[in-house]
C-alpha cells in the first residue's frame, strides 16, 4: 500500500474499530459498577476480556504497525502526525505483550475488580489480597516483555504521566514534604474549627435532591452527561457526547457526594470540551492522569472550595437541610468545607492533608514493587504508613487498604498523579484568577465561566500537546510546585490566623 | 479438520465468540434504553452497528457453517445435535445477507429507536414516520436474500413463532373474535365495576417502596436480577445469571408499574430457570416468542390478578396507599384490576381487550407486507383500526401509534405472539392448577412454588424442544385455544354476573 489516501483510509478504519471496542468494553465496565448483577460476574468477566483481546489484536496488528510508519513518511497533516506517534507508541509497547497474557490479564482485572468489592463489603482484607498478590505479579510479567532499562514502577509511573520517574516524583514529594509538615503541625495547634455541623444525620433522598440542583449549577447536562451512584466514585468517558459520572452518597457526611461531583464533573468536563475535530481517536484524550486531576481537583478545591461558590448555592443546601443548617452563617460553613485535620480516607481527605495520604500509597507502591513491602500483612503495613504520615491508625480494612479501588484493576502508579493534579491545578487556578473575576462568576451562578477558561487554555487540546507544553500555553510558564505550596501556607494561615 | 473433539473444540470456541458479542450487545442495549445520554447517539450507534457486524461475521462464518455439517456427521450426543442444527438453521438464513446490509440494517435499529423515542416524547408521529418507512423498505431487502416461496410477512412470523403463518394467525384470531366480541358487548352491558381508586394521585417514590417489598415476594434476587426503570418496559437476559428488568411508573395509576414487573420477571424467570448445561448456547434461550408471553402473561394475569396473589400482597399495598386504598376491601380492589374496558394502551389493557389490541396490530402489518396499508398517515389508520375493534379513537400518537417499541427495531411479526402466549398459558395454567393448590401458595407468600412447576414443566428445558413439544410435555396435549376462551367465559361471566 503506497498510495496516501489508501494509507489514510485504512489509518481510519482502524480507528474506527478501536473505537468500536473501546466504547464497548467502556460501557461493559460501566454497567459493572453500577448495576450488574453479582452472579453473572464470572460468565461476564470471560467474555469482556475475549472482548478485550480482540481490542488488543486491532490495537496491536502488526500490518498496522506498518502503515503507521508509512504514514510518518508521507506529507500528513500535524495532527494526524501527533496522533498517528501516539498510535505507533501505544502499539510497541503492547505489541510485546503475548495475546493470552494479555487476555489472562484483563480477566484478573475483573476478577480481582469483585473481590476487592467484596472484600470491603466484608471488610475483610484476607478475600482481597491473594488477588493483589497476582495483580503485582501480572503487572511485573506485562511490563517484563517491554524489555526496557527502567524499573517496573518507573514504567508504571511514566504510562500514567509521560516525563515522571521515582527521581522526580521523590523530589516533588519531599517539596511537598518541606512545607507541608511544618504547616499542618502550626494548623493542628490552632483553635479547631467547628465542623461538626456537616456530619450529622443527612437524609440521603433529600441529598440528592440537594444535587440535582448543584447539576444545574454546573450545567452537567443530562443531554450527554448522567450521574449514577458506585461504591467508588468515577467517570467515564465512553464515547463522543457521552461522559458518565457517579457518586456515593454518606448519611452522616453531607459534603461527601457533593464534593465527589464537582470533582467528576470536572473530569467530565475536559473529556467534553475537547475539538470535536480530534473526536474518536486518541487525540480526543486528556494528555496524563495528572492534568486530569489537575481539572477535577481544580473544580472540587479551587472553585467548589470557594466562598463564592457557596455564596449561591449554600442557601440552596439550606433550604433542604433546615434542621441541620437553618443556624449556621455562610462564613462557618465554608470554614467548616476547609477544616485540615488527619483522617482515614483519602477522597474525604482536605487540601492541605490530602498529599499525605498519597505519599502513603506511593511509598508503598514503591515498596511492593522493589521487593521491600509484600501483600502479606498489608493491612497493617498501611496502617503504621498512616500512623507515620497522618498521626491516625485505621481501626479496620475498609478504612484502610480496601477504601480504593485502584490497586484491584491494576492502576498501580497513578495515586502520585493525584497530588501532582492538586499542584498543576494551583497553577492554572493562578492564571485563571488573571484573566477573570472567578469569584463574581460563582457566586453569580455562572459557573460555566470558569469552565470556559479551562476548555480554552487545557480542555480543547486534547491530546494534542504533551502535559509540559500545555502548562505552558495555559500559564506562560513551567511547572512550579510553589505556586501549589503558597496557595496552602496563604489559605490555611488565614483560615487558621497563624 | 475431521477429529471430533477437534470439530468440537473449534464449535466450542465459536459458540463462546458469539456469546462474547451478544453480551456486548445486550449490555450496550440495556444501558442505550435505561441511561445512555442521548447526544452520543449518533457516536455510540454507528459502533454498536459495527460490532453487530463483527457478530453477524462470526455468526455466518462459512468455515464454521462446514463444521457444523461435519458435526452432524459425527457420533455426538443429542443436546449437541439440537444445538448444532439450530445453529445451522440460523446462520443459512443469515449467511445470504451482505455484511455491509446488514450493517446498515444494525445501525438503522438503533437510530429508529431513539426518533421513535423522541416522537414519542414530542407527540409526534412525523417525526417517526420516515424511520418506519425505511425500517419495512430494509426488511423486505433482508427478507429478499432468503429467495423463500413464502410471503415476507409469513417468514417473519415464523421466525418469532417456528411454524405459524398468516393462515394460522387468521384461524387463531377469528376463533378468539367469534367467543371474545360476544362476551364484551355482554359486560359492557353489564354493571360497570367501580375502579376509580386505582387511577388517583399515587406518588411514584411509594410506589417504588411498594415495589421493593413485591420483587421480594416475586423473589427476584439482586443477586441475578435488577430492575431499572425505561419508557417501554423491557426483559434482558444478558447472561448466565444475569436478568435485567425494567418497568415504568405512571403517577396516575397504581398497577401499572406492578403488572408490568409481574410481567417482567415472568420472562426473566424462564431464561434463569433453564438447565445450566445450556449456558452460552443456543438452547440456553426460550423456544419462541409465543412461548415467552406465555411465561410473562401468564404470571402477569393468571398468578398476579388472582384473589390469592393479592390476600398476601394488598394489605402491604394498603399499607403504603392508606388515603387512596384504605377503605377499599380486597374485593373490590380485585375487581377493580380484572375491570374489562376498551381502552387506549395495550400494555394497560384488560385480558378480554388485549387479544383485540393485538389483532389492530397484526392487520396493520400484514397491510404494510402486502402493501394494502402505507406508512403515511399510519396514525390515522391506526386511530381506525381501534374505533372499528375497540369502538374508541386514540386522541394523540403517544397513545396511539407511537404506544408500542416494536416497530421501532424492526419487530414486525412479533405482536401476534403476545396472544398467542396469552392462549398458550391458558393450557399451562389448567395443568399446574391440576398438580399443585396454586391459589395456597400464591396467599402464603410462595410464589415461587407456581415458578418451580414453570421450571420443572416449561423453563428447564430452554431450547432444547420446540414449542409444540414442550406444550405436550407440560400439559400431555396438543395446543387448544378454548382453554383460552373457556377461561375468558368463566372469568367474566362471574365477574360480571352475566
Amino acid at each position: 500500500m503506497n498510495n496516501k489516501e489508501e494509507l489514510l483510509k485504512t489509518y481510519k478504519e482502524w480507528i474506527f474499530r478501536m473505537s468500536a471496542y473501546n466504547m464497548a468494553l467502556a460501557i461493559i465496565g460501566i454497567d459493572q459498577q453500577t448495576v450488574a448483577p453479582k452472579a453473572g460476574a464470572e460468565y461476564r468477566d470471560a467474555r469482556t476480556a475475549y472482548l478485550a483481546g480482540e481490542l488488543f489484536s486491532v490495537n496491536t496488528d502488526p500490518a498496522m504497525v506498518e502503515i503507521l510508519k508509512q504514514l510518518l513518511k508521507e506529507d500528513i497533516d500535524d495532527d494526524t502526525r501527533r496522533a498517528v506517534e501516539l498510535y505507533l507508541e501505544d502499539a510497541e509497547k503492547t505489541l510485546c505483550i503475548p495475546k493470552d497474557v494479555y487476555v489472562s490479564y484483563q480477566e484478573l482485572c475483573s476478577t480481582s475488580y469483585s473481590k476487592w468489592l467484596e472484600a470491603k463489603t466484608k471488610d475483610d482484607y484476607a478475600v482481597f489480597a491473594p488477588y493483589l498478590k497476582k495483580m503485582i505479579e501480572m503487572k511485573k510479567q506485562l511490563y517484563g516483555y517491554r524489555n526496557s532499562d527502567k524499573s517496573i514502577y518507573d514504567q508504571m509511573l511514566d504510562d500514567y504521566e509521560p516525563g515522571m520517574n521515582i527521581e522526580k516524583y521523590d523530589a516533588f514529594f519531599d517539596a511537598l514534604r518541606e512545607r507541608i509538615v511544618p504547616l499542618l503541625k502550626k494548623v493542628q495547634a490552632a483553635e479547631p474549627i467547628e465542623d461538626s455541623f456537616l456530619y450529622e444525620d443527612y437524609d440521603i433522598e433529600e441529598q440528592k435532591k440537594f444535587m440535582a440542583e448543584l447539576l444545574q449549577y454546573l450545567r452537567f447536562d443530562p443531554e450527554w452527561g448522567y450521574q449514577n451512584e458506585t461504591e467508588h466514585p468515577f467517570t467515564s468517558w465512553t464515547c463522543e457526547n457521552d461522559c458518565r459520572t457517579t457518586t456515593k452518597y454518606l448519611k452522616d457526611n453531607v459534603v461527601s457526594a457533593i464534593f465527589s461531583t464537582i470533582h467528576e464533573v470536572g473530569h467530565a468536563y475536559y473529556e467534553h470540551d475537547i475539538d470535536p475535530k480530534y473526536d474518536g481517536m486518541i487525540l480526543s484524550e486528556g494528555i496524563s492522569s495528572g492534568m486530569h486531576e489537575s481539572q477535577s481537583r481544580l473544580c472540587e478545591n479551587y472553585l467548589g472550595r470557594t466562598k463564592a461558590f457557596w455564596e449561591y448555592n449554600y442557601p440552596i443546601l439550606q433550604k433542604h437541610f433546615p434542621k441541620q443548617l437553618g443556624n449556621v452563617s455562610l462564613d462557618a460553613f465554608v470554614k467548616a468545607i476547609n477544616v485540615a485535620k488527619a483522617s482515614l480516607v483519602r477522597t474525604e481527605a482536605d487540601e492541605l492533608t490530602y498529599p499525605l495520604h498519597i505519599m502513603v500509597r506511593y511509598e508503598i507502591e514503591k515498596g511492593l514493587f522493589n521487593g521491600t513491602i509484600s501483600t502479606e500483612g498489608l493491612d497493617k503495613t498501611w496502617a503504621d504508613y498512616y500512623e507515620k504520615y497522618l498521626g491516625i491508625r485505621p481501626e479496620n480494612a475498609r478504612d484502610g487498604i480496601l477504601q480504593d479501588v485502584h490497586w484491584s484493576d491494576g492502576s498501580f502508579g497513578y495515586f502520585p498523579t493525584y497530588a501532582l493534579g492538586s499542584a498543576m491545578a494551583a497553577q492554572f487556578m493562578a492564571a485563571m484568577r488573571k484573566d477573570m473575576d472567578v469569584d463574581k462568576a460563582l457566586s453569580e451562578n455562572r459557573y460555566t465561566d470558569c469552565i470556559g477558561w479551562l476548555k480554552e487554555h487545557i480542555h480543547k487540546y486534547g491530546f494534542r500537546y504533551g502535559a509540559e507544553d500545555i502548562m505552558k500555553i495555559a500559564t506562560g510558564k513551567e511547572f512550579d510546585v510553589n505556586y501549589y505550596l503558597d496557595y496552602l501556607e496563604d489559605k490555611y494561615s488565614k483560615l487558621y490566623n497563624l
